[in-house]
């Protein structure tokens, strides 16, 4: 991609863990509310153009939509127990503004992080079987949302945004509903945690897929290719590409699992 | 039911076509921003509470909410092309606060009015195909949101609400896609407005069956039995019990059909 990618709330743990993995291969434009300090931060972001801006500011988001080639949408409240009024105004609405900013803009692509949460309580008479290796119950992501709080709510709303500005303004977007990303290794004694394990490797790797494949509009789900998952990677495989690395099951499962959320 | 039906939304166009239908079947509870009042008032208003109260206003909601069986919840901006700050205040906000204050109050049962707008781009590649008696593409309410506007977004962010708070808080919830609801008779020239006509008679209903019948959650088409339907009326059948009288092929198509929206 010969223009800059935004990327936003780039200092949270998704887009460091990008920026840690694919921070070389683009240009990046790296907005976030806070500076990006901290002895983690990816080297990529000394080079990287940066915006301290709230993403509620539509101004900020304009003018750092601008020239842009593509946009990777992170910003928002990341707490699954975040107040309504915070999801409202930081993930529905500041998730708006992102789509008509990138519209207004002639952005071709944008990458919106919605959450495992989206679907969370499509779990609820299925736990603990459905984070079984012998199980094959999968979300495929063609279903209806029943998130599990309202943070999930917030994130199947930017979901829905992005549709209606695809449909309307033919914009490629791609929504992924990113699981449980760790760094090191998967949770060792939870069964959920281990089944929608997202690997900081693997995490790169799906967004950089998202940024070079061809799609129109697409929800896959965000995880590694966990022998316990219970969330399907066919359409992240065929349509983005994406070939994760990592698998939870390779990590020694000690101890007794741990039921439910 | 025993206890009163609280109608938000009471003076709008659903609202008064509902209260002429069974105004004399249930207690109303009736909320609406404006007093009820004009020429077309039904006679079911007399007898009712009344409610000048705006759907944002939690405490009034809240107050309104007390000792009701169930809600009717039509109280939003109507406009399909309502800016998006009255849309997420009124419509996604507004159903918020009214899902919230029927859990705190005990309300059993929730009936929101969702739109023929948050599915309205799934007719993009298909029309005028789909309006046509031969066509037989049909919407079942399993399908994902594809809005044609933003007001069509606020209405699926309410359904993802509705399921939310059904999954969460075990709320009967059921979400009517509401067609083009009018008095006399279906658009003579229009093929759309006669594939998605809703009879007065109709709809009130199938308001009627949503406060009587049993279910968990629910996304149904609320149209009359039209010839040139494209949305499936299976569910609203099957699970409420709904018996529609009118079909728009009664009426007589004059004049040359009109393509698109």
């Amino acid at each position: 991609m010969d223009e800059p990618v935004l990327l936003t709330g780039a200092g949270g743990r998704v887009g460091r863990a990008i920026l840690r993995g694919i921070g070389d291969e683009y240009d990046w434009r790296l907005l976030d509310r806070e500076p990006l300090t901290g002895q983690d931060v990816p080297a990529a972001v000394d080079d990287a153009e940066t915006v301290v801006a709230d993403i509620t500011d539509e101004a900020a988001v304009r003018e750092a939509m601008e020239g842009v080639g593509a946009v990777i949408h992170l910003a928002g409240d990341p707490r699954p127990d975040a107040p309504w009024d915070s999801l409202l105004r930081n993930n529905i609405d500041g998730t708006r503004t992102v789509f008509e900013a990138a519209v207004d803009a002639d952005v071709e692509t944008v990458v919106f992080a919605s959450s495992n949460h989206a679907v969370g309580h499509y779990e609820t008479e299925r736990a603990p079987d459905l984070y079984r290796t012998d199980d094959d119950f999968r979300l495929t992501g063609e279903e209806l949302p029943r998130p599990s709080n309202l943070y999930g709510v917030s994130k199947a709303a930017g979901e829905t945004l992005g549709r209606y500005y695809h449909d309307e303004y033919d914009r490629d977007v791609v929504c992924v509903r990113i699981g449980n990303l760790t760094k090191d290794h998967p949770p060792r004694e939870y069964e959920r945690g281990q089944a929608m394990w997202l690997s900081h490797r693997d995490c790169a790797h799906l967004f950089d897929c998202c940024l070079t494949a061809d799609f129109d509009y697409e929800i896959v789900y965000g995880i590694s290719d966990n022998d316990r998952k219970y969330y399907s990677l066919d359409r992240a495989k065929e349509v983005l590409g994406y070939d994760p690395q990592d698998n939870s099951a390779e990590y020694t499962f000690e101890g007794e699992p741990k039921d439910g959320r």
